[in-house]
């Protein structure tokens, strides 16, 4: 979504759908709203609840419906879900999302062994969702985001042409998606390859079509990214509370960036978040006794802010 | 120093130095001496080797003239140490030290908590070592930097004025240092106030005379202010191997930044180091093996290069 008046960056939390997906157990739903409830409260205007997948294949977001419905009730916030597919999109816009998210995999390996679909499969989901939305009525239409996963390589095929990626983008804005995002699921990305990526996939769809990344920490360059993110005026930045999720395979090596650490860093270089680090920083111990024993990551959380330290915010 | 022509970035260990100072053990003179040989052969090419301070303070440091000695005998290799007075200094000159490092405290607090010396009794070392260095011949005659820590912030007085930093910058060069480094001893800097730290010191003492920087992840930032670094032509990143040292007081915050991640972040981005990142994990093995228990840091060691991983060296 376009960014207030009042921040300067947009930080959208993934942690209830991405971070919960990656975990074995189940978040009851009361503590999954108690924690959506909580971060809104602490500032963040943007919170992906969940995804509309088969309970069977994810039982720990079987409960999406209505969390997105509670989610709905809180003012002022975005509330976004994931939809793997036109039958998801569908029981998304029935609840009431206010963003939809259809991934593709640029990589059509990772596409066909995590999704089992090609990219000729998705696009053409992406084009029944694009044509049910365009008959919805313009105040229950949700904001319909194509989001390009291993945009920045690919465990399986490696490196992932630039081309494609544009490629793909421009096909999900023909499909009728209203924006595009990159993520870097894999965590691979660089920040040369994070300004270069961005600007080609800009000169393609349009600099307003694509505002966002979806930033993974694997090997330690999340907030290195989110440097060369914010110098070329990207505005919408994802992160996951404690680090949460986004398949972590080493100790240590979490996988989607840490909201607590990528908001100091914003607030610390004078970028309006909207966001109270303390606020934040109560929300991750009620997520931490909510998930006892889950390893959460984040330096800020250990070290605190700085003496004397001002927010923007 | 200058950056050779054959790399675009200096990284400059600085393990056996501020690593080894800040953990209790005392690791043996010849498990140093292969440590620096292996780092030198991964393609390092300036270490700071040790610290010219009295045994009785820091015994881990006792063997740094032997230490110096050694590394002098490696070809190609730009051998560093830090000097706390003129004593030290001249200790360091007998052992053969290319570059020598005297510490000032930005903050004046932290100097006479952490040194016991007020800013006037450090430029008063700074300018006897001065005087002592131009007697030497110029073959004998090492770099000479002055260190300013806790430049960005201080964790007994919050924040530290820029224009502090500035003026003691000018009094170092004044006093004969031959350049000045900064140092965020506190991990407390952000990517803004790196450029603009770094550019009112250039402004003061010239360009050339500020080449590097210190930084810290205590707080997750090390890599995000790397960038900034880079943005603005730093040639020169002190990084630890595993992260070592740096006054970690937090699980999981190390505190200097983790030579193995930053150069892959280098490299990544198409800047040679001159380093291999195989080699380089190799040495964290040499040195995991010596200091057996150690918490190493890191996240480029547990999670390995990308698939399809092209280095620029």
């Amino acid at each position: 979504m376009s960014v207030a008046a009042d921040i300067d960056i947009l930080v959208s939390e993934v942690g209830p759908r991405d971070g919960l997906q990656s975990i074995g157990r189940v978040m009851p739903t009361e503590a999954k709203k108690a924690w959506i409830a909580a971060e809104a409260a602490a500032g963040v205007r943007e919170i992906e609840v969940g995804s509309f997948v088969p309970a069977k294949l994810l039982p720990q977001l079987a409960d999406t419906a209505e969390i997105v419905a509670f989610a709905r009730t809180i003012p002022g916030l975005h509330v976004a879900a994931l939809v793997p597919n036109f039958k998801g999109a569908q029981a998304a816009v029935e609840a009431g999302a206010h963003k939809i998210t259809l991934p593709l995999s640029a990589s059509e390996s990772h596409s066909l062994k995590n999704l089992r679909r090609t990219h000729a499969q998705v696009l053409d989901e992406a084009r029944q969702i694009g044509e049910m939305l365009k008959a919805l009525p313009p105040e229950r239409r949700p904001e319909f985001e194509g989001a390009l996963s291993t945009a920045f390589g690919c465990t399986i095929e490696g490196v992932v042409p630039e081309a494609k990626v544009v490629e793909l983008a421009v096909a999900l804005m023909e499909a009728g998606c209203s924006e595009v995002g990159l993520s870097d699921t894999t965590g691979y990305a660089n920040p040369t390859q994070v300004k270069r990526l961005t600007q080609a996939v800009w000169a393609a769809v349009g600099r307003d079509k694509l505002t966002g990344l979806h930033l993974h920490n694997t090997r330690g360059q999340g907030l290195a990214n989110v440097v060369a993110a914010l110098d070329i005026g990207l505005t919408t930045l994802d992160a996951s509370l404690g680090g949460i999720g986004g398949c972590p395979f080493a100790p240590g090596a979490s996988g989607n960036i840490v909201t607590e650490d990528l908001v100091f860093l914003l607030e610390a270089m004078g970028l309006r978040t909207g966001i109270s680090i303390p606020k934040l920083l109560e929300v991750r111990r009620l997520v931490a006794e909510a998930l006892p024993g889950e390893q959460l990551y984040g330096f800020v959380p250990d070290a605190g802010v700085p003496k004397g330290f001002r927010p923007a915010s």
